[in-house]
């Protein structure tokens, strides 16, 4: 398996960085959040003038053993249907990542669907979709071991090609099942505090997948502990070449936006492995997804916008990609105090 | 005084709206607060296909007599210094604007200081500043009159040059003061829970303001109809013309991006006199400063964003654009079900 060490935050540059925020023309703290982006990055890149560059979204899907269940409203053919609207643009996440000038690879980790070749897919198939987790593992040992691997590779490559901030989106019908199972073990939450209606589940069918996921989680009987075991147990695929493809970047000291539930899931898992990935996080957009506001709060994570979307795909986190920049512009572009000879405060200023 | 005449939405095309964004392919809802942009800014226009052209930020800015009493931590002559600030392109405001291909114009309603001429500046000076509101109005009523005509105009001669959104941010030392003033009348409100600490006033420095605040309501004994004279009493130039742009503004049917609470009190007055005015409008940012979210609140509206923020400048509206930019782009551009050929939920699907 991949051997992953994130390093903490290098803060040699904190304090020059954070002068650097409080001379800019405008009240202290008077940007918020954006300056706290600011402080991130400039200690992510170690540099007083950060950049993005290259702004990659990657978009995992897999398939899910488990949805034969009738555990979401959508048969699982959707994922590759999905997949086939991203290759021809018409998605949400087409339209974000375009407007927000982000490259968007798809990456197929697993779909139940042989898909022909084409510029923006990247064939990654571990296998036709994962095994129901009812009574038996997702996948097995090995090919999570490859899911890691191949998603850090895949990571590596965007980083060597000049990238420094990676998107990370998902496909997969059922998915919000395995990640409910993943954070329920993993935060040792009860299930039914982990799952949501997913893409649109009614009140029956939410008890029915409640119900099933709990047998499940008794079935395979783990315990937070066993964070691989879990991985395996649980999937999916995309989930688990996600969790690699985090790494990796954080591995290589690029920023990592997170979207929704799902992903949220998967960073879940490499923060078990590596708690220091989290220092490299930006956290995009809190999901309509019940559960996601609770893993968030887990993992001490503060989502930049709450637009009550529950899509996935990396929509939140293409949509929030502007702000990211801004926080990167403002520390580059705007003047300080002495250089636009305004007066500063009198004294009676304090931070709030 | 120029008379104001805002019709409410035209709802014709609102259930056609609603299909084709129900047509996109995702989860029903799944855009949240996406969807409820599309379906306003479809109606404005009255159309399936919107767009927004020439995106504009007028930033209006005017000298406050109160700044005397000592209520605010930065001296009067900040207000002319950042002018020139984003004259020259430092601010903050400049900064977003900039990313986001937004037009800034800054407006000199009333600043005390003579401007060079400048590509960016609009003079509209009403004045070099307000009087002081502790004992007499601000301004006088003939001086607010022409303030709003003025306003209404500048609106007016950017949506005649093809823009149809226009954003709304202020500079003003000690506005905040006329602000919560405002706010207390108009919503009959205690003044506690409108003022804020403004650029940043300690403990002591936000007692002495509201004791201040609390003599000049008392002295002007006015009451929530009293509308314009409120506005006469309490000003500033820079409120009183941003009124008056606000109204031309959704006289003409273009959209307005409402900014912190300054934008946000004038919007009040704006809306006191028109209120079919708020269905024009889109909230950006809630501020940091207190009062806005009850002001908010009385207005019924819920902001895209909170970042924490509380610069003003129309910073909240320039980093909002790009989501509410985003709002079309699906609307236009997404895939349909059908045209896709995605498969549609299998009937378990609820709006959630």
């Amino acid at each position: 398996m991949t051997n992953f060490q994130i390093p903490p935050l290098d803060s040699a540059l904190k304090s020059t960085l954070q002068q650097k925020i409080d001379q800019k023309t405008k009240p202290l703290g008077a940007l918020g959040k954006l300056e706290e982006l600011a402080l991130q990055i400039g200690q992510i890149q170690n540099t007083l003038t950060p950049q993005l560059t290259q702004p990659t979204m990657l978009v995992f899907a897999g398939d899910h053993g488990i949805a034969q269940s009738g555990i979401s409203p959508y048969p699982q053919a959707v994922t590759a249907q999905m997949v086939l609207n991203f290759l021809n643009g018409g998605a949400g996440i087409n339209v974000f990542a375009k407007q927000n000038n982000m490259q968007l690879r798809i990456v197929d980790a697993g779909v139940n669907y042989q898909f022909e070749p084409h510029p923006n897919l990247i064939n990654a198939k571990i296998g036709m979709g994962t095994a129901s987790f009812l009574h038996k593992p997702a996948m097995t040992q090995s090919q999570c071991e490859q899911a890691l691997t191949i998603g850090a590779g895949l990571a590596k490559k965007e980083i060597d090609a000049n990238c420094n901030v990676i998107a990370f989106g998902e496909m997969g019908i059922a998915n919000t099942s395995s990640a409910s199972c993943l954070m329920s073990v993993l935060c040792n939450v009860p299930i039914e505090q982990c799952v949501g209606r997913g893409t649109g589940l009614d009140d029956a069918g939410l008890a029915k997948k409640t119900e099933i996921l709990k047998q499940a989680l008794q079935y395979h009987a783990l315990d937070a502990q066993e964070i691989m075991r879990v991985l395996v147990a649980f999937g999916g695929f995309e989930i688990a070449m996600m969790v690699g493809a985090m790494l990796g970047t954080a591995q290589h000291k690029a920023l990592l936006l997170i979207d929704g539930f799902i992903a949220t899931a998967a960073l879940l898992v490499a923060a078990k492995l590596q708690p220091n990935i989290l220092h490299y996080c930006v956290f995009a957009h809190c999901s309509g997804e019940a559960g996601h506001r609770k893993l968030l709060d887990y993992l001490g994570a503060k989502p930049l916008l709450d637009l009550e979307m529950r899509l996935g795909e990396g929509t939140g986190a293409a949509l929030v990609y502007p702000i990211v920049q801004a926080a990167v512009n403002f520390l580059n572009d705007m003047a300080s105090f002495a250089s636009a000879g305004v007066s500063e405060s009198t004294g009676v200023s304090e931070k709030i």
